[in-house]
């Protein structure tokens, strides 16, 4: 499937969550099984060769691909959660949101340092919550950090706030 | 891998989330990669030939394993999320808990009537959101439903709650 009938499979959905914001529905291309299958394709040919050993998924969207694509990179996956989720030891950071704060967790014991790790959410936009990611991992002092995304709306400039290697598979700048 | 070194990839928590709850604890699974992929095996082996052409996976565990075993049977995944998340038109339903009611809900255009869905939640315990989630499908009248979950902890006697032909990888009776 080539990248421009792929993005067709997105649905616009203007006004949500608050209104103005065009919101970009990934779930029609998930419940699309040539769609679903690409995007995990996509994502596995821009790191099949890097030695990824465990990947990284965001709740709740990046749990939807994430481990299917570690199965294809031969990973483990590792969930990061919002507060109070996870039942065993975790360490947590704490971020700036446009309104108030927000806190995620990971189990201290799911990264090594031998580990090459790929953080994955489906979306990037203002790129808050992944650069908290990025930065909760490093504290568990990873070989190498990569990023990637499903969609990444240029326009909102979260690639700035991004300190890895970072790739996304489709673009938008309205 | 056999299933009883896969139900040795699962961690037990004594007193998660509260006192006497001995946890499953699923994430020293996924991380394990040939763990995450011989749980996602299991369930293609015992589904591959049902004619399954949609996956639903309950949040936020159940979109783990849902699309990527979706992904096996080339079939499209579907959330079932928490009131409030999917951004297009929904039918919810609201169901008891211990404690208060709490509801869950789908996207309208998700399952058609030629369909055949299989339900994914990582663990049976009471059973009162799989219950659910079964009726709330029922609503949109696939040809058939099936219901998958990777751990059911048999003593706690869901499957009785459960009204479709269910299947679980790993069971406990503790």
């Amino acid at each position: 499937m080539k990248k421009e009938e792929l993005k067709s499979t997105i649905r616009n959905v203007p006004d949500f969550p608050i209104k103005g914001i065009q919101f970009k529905d990934l779930t029609t291309m998930f419940m699309n099984a040539s769609a679903l299958k690409a995007a995990v394709d996509d994502l596995y040919e821009e790191y099949k060769d890097k030695g990824i050993t465990k990947v990284v998924g965001l709740e709740s969207r990046g749990f939807i691909i994430g481990p299917a694509l570690a199965i294809r990179l031969n990973a483990g996956f590792i969930p990061i959660r919002k507060p109070g989720k996870l039942p065993y030891d975790t360490i947590k950071i704490e971020y700036k949101k446009e309104y108030g704060t927000d806190t995620i967790e990971i189990h201290t014991d799911s990264i090594e340092e031998k580990d090459v790790v790929l953080i994955h959410d489906d979306l990037l936009a203002t790129g808050g919550t992944a650069e908290a990611a990025i930065k909760l991992v490093e504290k568990m002092k990873p070989q190498k950090i990569y990023a990637c995304f499903i969609v990444e709306l240029d326009n909102l400039k979260g690639r700035e706030r991004i300190k890895c290697p970072t790739y996304s598979t489709l673009h938008y700048n309205e």
